[in-house]
């Protein structure tokens, strides 16, 4: 017999096994003050990209001025249990009503949390018979909600249209040889590590072709993409063809919570039947009017989206024009890929951090594969000229460091002090 | 090919296939106003029997002062991310510390909500050879972490300890078979329908016979039950015996996310393995610190517990006085068992919502079998001897009815009225 926590503790995990090292530094670190493009890490000020605060809306005067009212005047605890039971409020149906009018869908309906959220969605809406095909590079909580179904499951290589139509193929016969159950199929709008928006258009055309519903978790192209920032479908002309639209009050919002809009029909069935919002708490009050203020502001105040965006281009062109390879980003999500070991990317953030107060996140090993380095920046509205200029020299120099190996030396102090 | 949609829309579900006579009054009721045992629905003010305030904590001026002031001064998006990546802050880290030393653990993490925290947390620790031996009874955030099990799991009838023993030497037996893997078994300190405590003592007892890790969901117990209200584990006087302890705030603190306590080691391997924390947003820092204030009060105010326990008494002795069936609860949780068909089950729920101006929930087929009724009371410390005496008359009165067939008849006005 063994223990069953004895097995665990033998390997801590890919990032876990580094933990005595990391801990408080690269992993849990504190970025301390108010959300800006500017915070403290280690009592230094240092340029912060790693904050999906797209349109700045986290500190805008207008959001802290209506999380306080409505804190003061509902407190945190209200209301009390799920939405079903004895948590519904005005404010609910409210948000819900105007996310569905913000996303051209009949109807939406509110999440306490996104992760819990999609993957219930997917649970609630697919059966056993049903057949889910899906992106390979979806979001942990797509994979999550995947796990909980029964049935088959097919995975298209990421954003490969040719290998969607062959996998829908392979799901069509199978639901004919069947004689029953359904495709739903599930992308995202914007893949979130290598800013690529899914190829929605592209698989919504496919409908002419296959029976399928499609789920679109737009985490990212809410608020940032298409003319009204109604996302990544409202930007390839194709929001009708959307079934299932999802998005976080993560990322844009700068919140908590998330939403689900499509027909009435399908959001009332899911109303009635979603494991994680029948069985657990309501979306506080002062988060659910936050985010009517934050979804109002997205709308009245399209110049935080510009902002975004010219930040993201100045960032994207600067460094594509000192060599550095972004990939196939097409959104304001940049990634930096590059090459070297574990040691030499982790000194390399040292150094950014500790001595060009650059803070950003690293990708590597065995996230990805052995030898690469993705750097992730995450441009937003509250970014300035010249925290995009410092930045932009500070990967110069030390892109110049690592390619000379100079960060092959072992350099990580103790973390502790 | 089908619509995967179209047999969704065919049957709305249990309680979704009445959602258009239910919508608004039996289902997503909207209570309003201040948190308190008499609130306002439809208009008429009633003493309300259905939430989780046990402490009476909601609205408590010190905690309302704490929420109104940590909004006021760190917003409400504040930290942004999650927790591994740039969420972490020491309030956090605090709670934590704090949790865990009410528990008298090692260590704890905190969870940006309970239900995807327990599900996800479940998941980190079982690999494919372990096995999990569960209540029949949990709560659905337990079984869909064992949904997301891919290796075996044995039920053991509700609170049954022989039948515990019998699936244990199965368990056993099958990781002896397989040579690898352990068992993690998981109950619950109190379950929140019947209002019984899980038989942790007499669990715990059989870890002299099997191997096996405990995780308990004390969502109802922690802040209720023991000396200093650390739960289940305190009041049987087996704390030490619960590997994994498990409570969300949605109760007695009256707030939103949760925490896991345990050893130092087997937190910190889920800390850094715990897909819904490090793929999710970390908890916003008013409600940390909110918390924090709650943890406090529940610590330094044990005559709110102490009011709890007096209402709860007073409220069960009341009702079995009057010859009422509580069934076998040992807690708060106040169910009260009668005979009827769904519709005397809601025109008594009426006529005690209309005429009586009681509000409380009911749980009818095809939940429970059919013709039996189960109302469900929550006394909290906000409870007054008066809302008491009320319900008592009006329980009594209302049961004649149901007794004397008044209730056979079709009441239900139009709810859209």
């Amino acid at each position: 017999m063994a223990d069953i926590f004895e097995r665990l503790l033998k390997s801590y995990g890919p990032i876990g096994q580094h933990r005595e090292r990391a801990h408080g530094y690269f992993a849990f670190p504190k970025l301390e003050g108010e959300i800006d493009s500017r915070m403290t890490f280690r009592g230094k000020q240092m340029v912060v990209w790693s904050l999906n605060n797209y349109l700045g809306l986290a500190n805008h005067p207008e959001i802290r001025k209506t999380d306080a009212d409505a804190a003061a005047k509902y407190g945190l605890a209200l209301p009390m249990g799920a939405r079903m039971m004895s948590g519904n409020s005005n404010f609910h149906e409210q948000l819900e009503a105007e996310l569905a009018a913000f996303e051209s869908k009949e109807d939406a309906i509110l999440m306490n949390f996104g992760y819990q959220g999609i993957m219930s969605a997917i649970d609630a809406v697919c059966g056993r018979h049903d057949v889910i095909v899906y992106d390979a590079e979806s979001h942990a909580c797509i994979i999550d909600g995947l796990r909980l179904h029964p049935g088959h499951r097919y995975v298209f290589k990421h954003n490969d249209i040719e290998d969607f139509d062959k996998q829908m193929e392979r799901a069509t016969a199978l639901i004919e040889k069947q004689k029953a159950g359904g495709i739903l199929v599930i992308t995202e709008g914007v893949f979130g590590m290598a800013g690529d928006q899914g190829k929605l258009k592209e698989i919504i055309d496919l409908k002419s072709k296959y029976e399928f519903r499609l789920l679109v978790d737009d985490a990212h192209g809410f608020g940032t993409l298409g003319k009204t920032g109604a996302g990544a479908g409202e930007e390839q002309g194709c929001q009708d063809g959307i079934d299932l639209y999802f998005s976080t009050f993560a990322k844009s919002m700068a919140s908590i919570g998330a939403f689900l809009a499509g027909d009435k029909a399908i959001i009332d069935y899911i109303r009635y039947n979603i494991r994680s919002q029948i069985f657990a708490k309501s979306l506080p009050m002062p988060i659910v009017i936050g985010n009517l203020k934050r979804l109002e502001l997205l709308q009245t105040q399209p110049e935080l989206k510009e902002r975004l965006w010219s930040n993201a281009m100045k960032l994207q062109k600067g460094l594509k024009e000192r060599g550095f390879d972004i990939g196939n980003t097409n959104t304001m999500v940049t990634p930096v890929y590059m090459k070297g070991g574990v040691e030499e990317a982790t000194a390399m953030v040292m150094d950014l951090r500790e001595n060009y107060h650059i803070f950003c996140s690293i990708v590597v090993y065995p996230v990805i594969p052995k030898g690469h380095i993705i750097y992730r920046l995450i441009p937003t509205a509250a970014h300035t000229d010249q925290d995009i200029e410092e930045t932009l020299t500070a990967f110069s120099e030390t892109k110049a460091k690592l390619d000379a190996g100079a960060y092959k030396v072992e350099m990580i102090p103790d973390m502790a002090g």
